[in-house]
């Protein structure tokens, strides 16, 4: 059930039964040579809709610009500034809150989000409660993210070993050939394993270090087919790991 | 070209050739008993796409959470503060600015973004001339309200006159059946057209003015073929519009 | 009554009787070669203080100062930010409301401060409201542009027809020498009529395009005589619209 | 000279041979039972046109609403929050300082405007560096309170002695007196002289402490002559004040 | 009785008996020569732990880095934005009051921070009172600046006359001496009393009129015995404040 | 070397053979019955001063307030709101990058820390790209968390196994043990290891699920002989870890 394309009145009346709905966050950055800029939100919206199904759970609408000022001197990267992002994410939650929902779920596909999804969640818990909200005090955050399953997590290890890499990896470019298998882009991955291992600054400092975007990944291996194999162990794992945090006390 | 289906070499390359790129807004907020929340979110998309393809112009992701405070007594709205907005705004135009696009084209699909983005316009001219980047005098920003098109009006009024309101209009749901035949929905619209005239105030307020949701429409008269001729029209008139901008002296 | 030459135990009367008060609003912006850099704030305030006699309501004092950034490339200019008008009028209405005041009605001289105003009063809405003041659903704010209504459209019209042009326009230049008939200022204005057409973006560009800061005008047509039409016509037409936005249901 | 009464082309001018500016700011709070809300506001633009005069510098608008929050248990009091007021002394700034102006003298009614004031002189000062303009380092700030110039406070004194009190003085009362002699107000001031002693603090408890809003003062004593004397004191003083502020190594 | 060296059992007991916290704040500037980067943050530490310890008082956590922005030519120097310590100052403040605190002291040794400090106040006590906490308008705030204390003033003047200055002073520096006896630096002082008299502005500008960061002052008169003094001036003098701030009405 | 105990001469040599410098930053929260509310303050204070010997690295003064929203329902906590914490390390980058700093170390005692400074790195790291500071691209921010070592961490498995728990922990216990012998604190634990667990949300349901405050943990297995080898070992493991990141490519 997607926000997007339910009115008002089956809103309310899904609160009846549930306080609980999900967001997908990705982000707009550049993924490497051959990766889709909009990698991240490709990903995490596919498996929020697969985990909305099969858990029969409101999806909302996806936050496709997340916390990437370290891809911007990459062009198309695009991010918000994590203040920004605080403010967002309390906006968001503030009218929801009121409508009765306590329960948000935040299927992330981009690392650079968690940090200031978790500064923000923290911020909105504080200022909900300051506005006196009603259920201000029962609100519960959580961000998933689809690539640190563990079974996905495996399966990435199985299928490439030490060429998953940290960014641009062939798991979520995989997943993105699923998605969209018009969009499978050919490019000269030189060298087949980009550099690893150097910390995350600035945006300079990032393509000094990374000067194709990768971080240690070999995309040239993803397959549509892998793209389905993570799809659905995603979609599997995150679906408990949603009814668990809907069911803690 | 969408910008997320594009990889960051292919950004490189459109950006030899055209300094401008399209950004559909909309909206998360009711849309009266049968409207989907989603409904100027998924307008404006699908007429950027529109626009996108018969320009030859990159469209970047959807903001699909504008400005709707004042519909955020209904369940399933949600919106950016204003000031929030302008932040975002400000957020998305410093890196692309950075790479050189000084043309965005904002294809709107909800009058409550208006004054916002406009704000927003002018707060990132000053912010981005503070910054000293280098083309900050050149960058132009314009808001095109695809219901507002001289031939989409006309088409508005002369299939549904008075009946067409100014909020959950038949228009919009029609473009909204056109692009999601699967998702019309039924609704006991009662009465028949919707109370109108009350000017916009504070989310209660708007709820004790239109009760429903509806502004003045009667979105039972939208039909899917309504909503193909809704798009073709509003793709034909944005098109011109967005060439006129890009020619701009 | 002029809330400036007012004391607190009169404006504690005052609310017995009524919850309105007006705001004058206008700017700091060059005005062409002969037009004053308050214009807009001169306009405002004298039909505002014309208004409030004759609708026996309370004004506030002028905003001298509001969104000019366009016009910062002009000596003598100055604007606020969108973001800061925000938290300015979020920061007047506060006490306002928590006194007793439910209707805000800003008489405004200036087309740059409508969208941050429209803008404004959304953030205030809700602002209010999750600061738990007991009349914040009653808040309504309506901005009221002078050079808008309609009979004096109409007299700018058939003044000067095409030569009114949008800004630095003879109908606010001739209020201004109407209300200061010692600070009438002779300038060579070169072309008698000013360019026009070029919409409006960063203070750089706007300069470019309006090198002596008229837009489409010819305030050489201006008269005090003019002036005392425009003052009276505004003044009648706004008390009335004042009288309405009160009387609202 | 006023801004306001002025053009851009007689900005630019006067730049040419002094880059000083004159700022009048006041408040809009109550000033007990028979002071205008205004008294600031009114004091200060009085003395800043006679400054102006007197020493042939640009006067710009007034500042009408300051700091006085302690001050909103009392209807009619209006103010802005300290930090709001600091994003509207650098916006004020940022243009003006862009033009040329490096030398901003803000004559001031209200004591309550001082502490903020300062603190965002601090940050304009830093925040001009950050964006890099040309004479960001030669900018200076003063505050320039008139009823603390020496020659004004012993007439207070000499007029006064301990009835001068703090707020709702006789010597501002008596300044607004001379300045709009309609508008003297009576008022049973019970006791004559108001309670003082207690520091300020939050609004609520302002009011508790100052039930009629004076504090020490008895502005029974005013008269629109004392008043006379007060604004040739002031301006003569302050003209000197800002003289060597501009002669200032 | 140290915050931070309390558990929050011992908070819970405090707070049935005292409503009253001291905060010591300082800054992290330039003190000249020989003075230390620390010296208003260690001598206002130093002293709230006597006053809290005579007065037995709960001592927080100190302030270390105030508002320096004028001092940050300097290399060390580090400061807050006042719009960053004013939020600050209102984080610190909402949880305390919400625990029952409501008498709030700051210890202060820096002249700069007193004008933010106070505008943090006032910002604060409207900000609580929004945020509807129960005891919002029993919230008091109080900055001592311990160099001012009459006596410590007095002091001052016996020992070094005109050679106190007004930063780096020997006075200050005397206090650092005698907290530190080991960290006691050896500088030529040259002249041997700085320049004074030029009013503070941008940080550029500060260190063109105080070369070596002294203003006015001979710090190398100070002597660890001094600074003994000044300490049992100070907390004497600050604890007697202190009792009657807490015993005030 | 202490910042704090250095002048600014010192701090000008200091930057001819090194742009690096170490916070330590902690927090001001419950740290469980007997655990200190400064304890994660003290622990980072402790260790940064032993890294800065060690490595002969200046220190900067302790952040003693950081990101502990969620430990404001126990008496004596205090937090910055993550908004607030942002700014706070963008305040503190900004001087000293201009003075030639690069390298910023920060110690830290508090996982609640850890999300919020990761954010404020990033918008800090644009943020002096914007202002256009010499080395803006060479900043490098890092934050190191002692009880993360992993020398520490199997310090503390050997000496408790799974009572150590995630939140006022032994080993944090036993580090202020070693370097406040005097303020070992007694306190009936109940039971002996608290119950664990349960997610961080909001401040009340912290509490709810953790009601004397600790997480999992026996603190009253601490001892200061523990502290001392805890100290030693985070000293040893952190300085290797300094002198990496400053040798880092």
């Amino acid at each position: 059930m997607l926000l997007q394309l339910s009115t008002w009145p089956e809103v309310e009346s899904y609160l009846q039964h549930s306080p609980g709905i999900i967001f997908p966050i990705g982000s707009t950055e550049q993924h490497g040579p051959n990766g889709l800029i909009g990698t991240d939100a490709i990903c995490a919206e596919a498996i929020a809709k697969g985990v909305g199904e099969s858990t029969q759970t409101l999806v909302g609408p996806t936050l496709n610009v997340g916390m990437a000022l370290h891809h911007t001197a990459f062009p198309g990267s695009i991010s918000l500034r994590p203040s920004t992002l605080i403010a967002v994410i309390q906006d968001y939650l503030k009218p929801l809150v009121r409508y009765g929902f306590t329960r948000f779920f935040f299927i992330n596909g981009h690392g650079g989000n968690v940090a200031t999804l978790k500064a923000a969640f923290a911020e909105a818990y504080a200022y909900l409660a300051e506005a006196n909200l009603p259920r201000a005090d029962q609100v519960r955050c959580r961000v998933a993210n689809w690539y640190l399953c563990r079974e996905v997590y495996q399966l990435a290890k199985d299928l490439y070993g030490d060429q998953e890499g940290s960014h641009a990896t062939p798991s979520e470019v995989a997943l993105t050939q699923y998605v969209y298998p018009d969009h499978i882009k050919q490019a000269q991955l030189d060298p087949a394993v980009a550099p690893s291992g150097h910390p995350i600054y600035g945006a300079t400092d990032f393509r000094q270090h990374y000067p194709d975007g990768r971080m240690g990944s070999n995309p040239g291996l993803a397959t549509p087919e892998h793209g389905r194999q993570f799809y659905e162990t995603a979609v599997k794992s995150l679906s408990r790991s949603y009814l668990e945090f809907l069911a803690e006390s």
